[in-house]
């Protein structure tokens, strides 16, 4: 019997809300420790290691994450994908399977990113939304929001967004995009894409643009926020399930 | 002190997911036991009696749901509907609530009530539709999920498509809609609506619909069913999570 030892690039969508992030956890369930457990299943019970192109926090959510992981299998892509498909659970969907070079990295290679992070404007609260969006009632001034986004692309030190515990050294970062839609009157959605992004950012970008929106902080502050390199110089972080890992370009 | 005795209507929309349906029961979380819960804490403790248009399922939702309540504050309506959205888990949410004539009764009054079922027909299942929708994967006719439609508007006597616990006597509902769209090709929707359903009556007719899409049941066999008024001769109830009580109409 032969077997086909091997490396393949996973593309995966998942709702993370009843996840304890991406990062593989002793006694909680997650998204890397689930994909390792039902790999290992299909291995005989040998441990397997995926690697994923973003570290998503606890109830963040994903629509085009990339993983990569070895494989020593005689499925090809296809069976191998459908196998997968049936062993994952229902909030936890691979999308695309194929093989790649064993020299891959779904992380390091990573060119770029996109997250974006939905808000629901509706009056009342959408209750189908309660775990993908966060609920922002009152005052939302678009304007101000703009002239706020617009400060941000550059090759920057984030630090001022980043959370606390933190530990890279390099907090610089290349932002491309930082914009606001409104596809509806009641659907908002910001979109950020970098080269990388440290941990919090995302959150901490947005919880800082809410208080702008609600008139609480003037647009032009955040050069300021950025220039201090401080994290108390910013707003509270949004709470993790309005965020999506969007896209992950290599 | 005064306080004003008065009956309100009050419009819901709600994630059933993670509820055992509508009516109370002792040791369950429901949503008539979560409304008269908050309701009684607004009336220092008092048990409060909500009635509602429609019993639904566990794990149903509904986008229009009605209900209406006797209530005895000081609050007028609009402070009333604050204090019970304050009160209201994010999963069940009220979007109306107004006085109404003390005869009015939401379940009773009803003139018709429109269902909607929503189906997954992507090829990979979205799962940040997991708890909204079916995924159904394989063939689908829509052609032979249209004329099998056609055969079931009238007034007619359920019994094939109820619940083999069903107790009410008289089974015979006119139904004024059944029809099927398709938004994006992904994206599918039963729509009912009728005077009145009987227990499981809407998910009977999907899951008996969907063995036509699948070419299991040729749809002409639809009147055949309806005529022998047994329970067996219909197909398996289709689960509860693409099911949403979408209007009430008085």
């Amino acid at each position: 019997v032969s077997t086909t030892r091997r490396r393949i690039r996973i593309e995966l969508a998942y709702d993370g809300t009843e996840y304890a992030g991406w990062q593989v956890q002793s006694d909680r369930r997650t998204i890397q420790g689930t994909l390792q457990e039902v790999l290992s299943r299909m291995h005989g019970g040998t441990p397997m290691s995926v690697r994923g192109a973003g570290r998503t926090d606890a109830g963040a959510h994903a629509r085009g994450q990339v993983a990569d992981c070895e494989v020593d299998t005689r499925l090809d892509d296809e069976r191998l994908f459908h196998a997968l498909r049936c062993l994952l659970p229902a909030d936890l969907r691979a999308v695309a399977l194929r093989t790649v070079s064993s020299a891959f990295n779904s992380r390091r290679d990573a060119a770029s990113k996109t997250y974006r992070y939905r808000l629901d404007l509706s009056a009342h609260g959408d209750p189908f939304l309660a775990r993908y969006a966060l609920h922002h009632a009152g005052p939302f001034d678009p304007d101000a929001v703009s002239r706020a986004l617009a400060l941000l692309p550059g090759e920057r030190d984030w630090s001022s967004f980043t959370a606390g515990a933190c530990e890279i050294e390099d907090r610089v970062r290349r932002l491309t995009e930082a914009r606001f839609t409104r596809p509806t009157p009641e659907e908002g959605w910001f979109s950020f894409t970098a080269n990388g992004f440290l941990t919090h950012m995302v959150r901490n970008l947005v919880g800082t643009l809410l208080e702008v929106a609600r008139g609480k902080r003037a647009p032009e502050r955040e050069e300021e926020i950025l220039e201090g390199k401080d994290r108390r110089l910013a707003g509270p972080g949004a709470p993790a399930r309005g965020l999506v890992l969007w896209e992950v370009r290599y």
